[in-house]
């Protein structure tokens, strides 16, 4: 018996990457998929890519019967969510891929959503979704909030150096480059093929929304107050990020301290002092890949963490915490390797 | 003294491509530049790549005084265009980038564009803007529509051997591949850079709008109906168009028509026999290229043709038939190399 | 018990592919690697993307011990497969992804390849490794020739439509556009990236060497003479091929031929008439989407091809071959969605 | 009367970009290029962009008739430079493009490019070709030494507020990423297509070649040892470098320190403070476009800066610098406009 899933927000890429990845899992199955502004569409149409597949028709959330559903992703726009997911009966699990559950301060949210919060009472026990480090928490709960994909890209490498007090917490640059997929499906001047390829900047500088998750998962390890310099560049590419950290600290320790702390993770892989990992080497795949190469200067140390956004940074993280609330095999559907080139 | 220009539609690539190209041109200057959705706006917000430019602000067309104007650049969406060129002084010469005045029998334009014209004497007035075969009426006129890119891609080549009677006219396929930009700077999801990169299609296969000038022009050279067969394709690159025609008729008679046809002409370039043309060697310039390469079998022939779309294919192609109607240099402004890589 | 494989030629681009499918094929798994330059390697050097797979170091062909292996992947350059593949011990299946054993006729190989096959016997009795034509022959073989990519792409819709008599086999035309990994790893100045972004261009025109393997397959088909004319285009893009090809036919009984040919096959989707396929909707994947739209000229039509030249165009369908001769489900390890965006 | 011009190692890239610009220079023309792989070849083979140009044929250096020339653009290898430059008759004045004579300390030559140079009496009175810092030199000079690309990136925004000691010397971060034309048109694994495209990452980190050319002229701009962390990143694009430079110091001073170091410099704009420029609004031209944008936390600042790696990088730097030593408008043949998209 497979579990049932039901996707909200399937004709955003998300919503395609999440299809993707069940279409070979061995043990969920798609039962009903759900848009705002391509309802009744067939999924052929909207993603031709899945043609092959059988999969239901597009359809209004309202029209769901959700009583048949186990599991829902719900890769609706922040805002969107936290209004359906309130609505949700309680039988059913909800792995969230929007921002709006990941903010555990309602106050903090508002700083950076400019919104109250219309679900509190769930926004703050859903568990966020850094698969490595939230394990337990969600097993046991039946909201997890997807991490941004930024913020994954960032946190994975940084979490076990701030745990092991091996680098300064107040010189913490994180320079990052991200995959224009990451902006979504929805038309806007900026996204175009003409403004993007062959060119490259930065936008959002200083006051991008994954700081408040980097704000809130950093202090939360160190135990007083962190904040980062975080500046994210868009890159003339669909898929990928990658995060150029620089740290002072002694590049061997560091190094030690990311190996101890993922020489079992499947997903996570520490590569050799001193070589730098590629975006297109974890493309389509649940994988990161973290380098560590030690900077002329003695103490300090660029850190490389990449990953691909729509997978490990969003629709492959959250299969893989169903995965864990569903109490099967965590890595169930997620071992392909990336595809190259 | 220089020639005062407006242009009409200036947010958009055409736009900035007649701006790049006035910038460096010894006689014209620019007086004024108009657009609808960013009225007020500087040219360096729209445009950030001509901020070392000393540019009038965007305006709205009411508020351009035309009597200071010499000549109008229209670079409007079509249907708009034939609105607002019937309401120009007389004194002003206009070259119309849109394909508003391209189609001579209003008959046809309806059939093609789905609506009676708006300004039929006009239409039936203005000059096709296909330069090296229309210079003498250009050189009378007061408006000229120029051609569409996709259309002037495979005139350049077709009409020589039509009217040398080389080819068999019912045996014409122009196969075309044509760059993003072509497709204009309002976003839709089709042209985003998820959608575009990294992948190839055709569309409007069979019924792309460029047939009626492939028909009317065509017809005319054979003085008889010539119906093409035509697919384009959009290719994961901003600029370039590049045709690959399939004909029956003799290499060698072919590649000497189009030999003598062009060999006076400064921006049609003809290979030698057997070897053909790419995209990215005419790109941001006013040059066309064009090979032949005789097919294995006997009597048949493929025939490559390519130019910029931007440039030879609309906003350079402007400026050349606007020195004409100015009785400058054809060349004026237009004599750069192409940018490679 | 899992099958036990040997790639040979695997530090190019369809040995990679190959070992991406077989990560998570069910019952293969990989004993020997080898590659020439990169002999002593470990694959996480060569393919830093591989790095989570426990997999062999590259070695010298002579260093593997075949008595040990199932059936080997032949990924090696032309000229150089039949060399190896005489001197395999006859236990071992053999499945070769080079041009090497596709042609059948001694003499047509030579007047193609420019030389004397150096395996006579074995060139007559290798199996086409078109699948859905072969399927039955590959099932009794130990050797299999897989087809040139470019191939396959066109012989898919061609030869139903030749079988079904409903084209005329003397008009075919077809243009074809590929990604660039076609063209291998081995660095050469036409393949850099600054020659093949941002450009387009037709290459190999009316030469190109999968022609014998269109003149071969077609004229078996038509049973007299076929020959095709065949311009094939580089892309800026890494994978995918897309061909359109001209012919003169009813677009209505093509549909029909192809809908009836193909739909109980598993890997290749017949659009309904009028649409057509683009190549980022079988990136990665198995899968041949073929469209069919009619030309604005009664009795003509458009076809559309569209695979991965290094999935089904290579390694998967080298993979499907395989699962044939080893006596296991077709599909097995070749049902992931294609990866889009 | 025009300046006769020669050009060694013409067909590479810089070589093509110096073409490009010379081709519609008021004062400059070529007579002689040189290559030495492809000597013999006309320029419409090896670059056929510039087939509408009257080029001399490739011919060895030896070859030249250097009695006739005015001033030589040297664009070979590194090291190899060094040898030609100084068997140059001393009437001939010369823009090296390559590294050979831009470290002035023959020790630091050394220690960096790993060869004692052949060339050290011109090495020590090469004059460094970064125009705005160094025109008096340049212009009594008969040898400059052209930036690094990379280097020019960083020193445009680093130079004004090391003298105005705006910024804290010790704590100066250069993250950059810069186009792929930048390393050569020599085939080599790393820059073919299917391994840059879709892709991103870093190499030579803490140990590329420009920290030497940074290590030179901060520190000399300091009065005191300035050693900088610089990590370069390669882009899935043709042209174009991104500095993002991360520095200690307020972002209003930095702002007043760059607009008034550049407010008479042509080609070097600041942007607004709080705007970020972006490679594609440089792209073909020889502007430098540099932002400032605040941290969120006090007294910390992102630096961005961006120029076109083949033009005011390489070949239109070298353009100005001849214009200096030839004693004509610096500007001259370099004011074309940015080309986008």
């Amino acid at each position: 018996m497979k579990h049932k899933i039901a996707i909200l927000g399937a004709s955003g890429y998300t919503g395609a990457e999440l299809i993707r990845l069940i279409s070979t899992h061995p043990s969920m199955s798609i039962s009903a998929l759900s848009a705002d502004r391509k309802v009744g569409m067939s999924m052929e149409n909207v993603f031709p890519h899945l043609r092959h597949l059988m999969l239901p028709k597009l359809t209004k959330i309202d029209n769901i019967d959700f009583s048949l559903i186990d599991l829902v992703f719900c890769a609706l726009p922040h805002a969107t969510s936290q209004k359906i997911v309130k609505q949700l009966p309680c039988h059913v699990k909800v792995v969230d891929l929007s921002a709006d559950f990941r903010i555990r301060d309602p106050l903090l949210y508002e700083k950076w959503y400019g919104k109250q919060h219309d679900a509190l009472d769930l926004q703050e026990r859903a568990v966020y979704g850094l698969t490595e480090y939230y394990r337990k928490d969600i097993k046991k709960t039946n909201l997890v909030a997807c991490t941004g994909c930024n913020a994954a890209t960032g946190l994975y490498p940084l979490l076990p150096l701030i745990e092991d007090k091996v680098i300064d917490t107040d010189e913490i640059i994180i320079d990052l480059a991200t995959g224009v997929s990451g902006a979504g499906r929805s038309p806007s001047e900026g996204i175009i093929h003409s403004e993007v390829s062959e060119g490259f900047h930065a936008y959002n500088i200083a006051k991008h929304r994954h700081l408040a998750e980097f704000d809130q998962e950093l202090t939360k390890a160190a135990n007083k107050n962190v904040e980062v310099t975080f500046t994210p560049h868009l890159l003339p590419q669909n898929r990928g990020i990658l995060a150029t950290i620089y740290v002072k600290g002694d590049a061997n320790k560091i190094h030690q301290s990311l190996e101890k702390r993922y020489n079992k993770e499947i997903f996570v892989s520490i590569l050799p002092l001193g070589e730098a990992p590629a975006t297109r080497h974890v493309r389509g795949s649940n994988f990161v890949h973290i380098g560590v190469v030690p900077d002329r200067r003695t103490g300090r140390c660029q850190i490389f963490s990449t990953l691909d956004n729509l997978t490990k940074g969003s629709s492959g993280q959250a299969i893989q915490n169903a995965n864990i609330m569903l109490g099967i095999d965590e890595a169930a559907g997620l071992l392909m390797a990336p595809m190259f080139p």
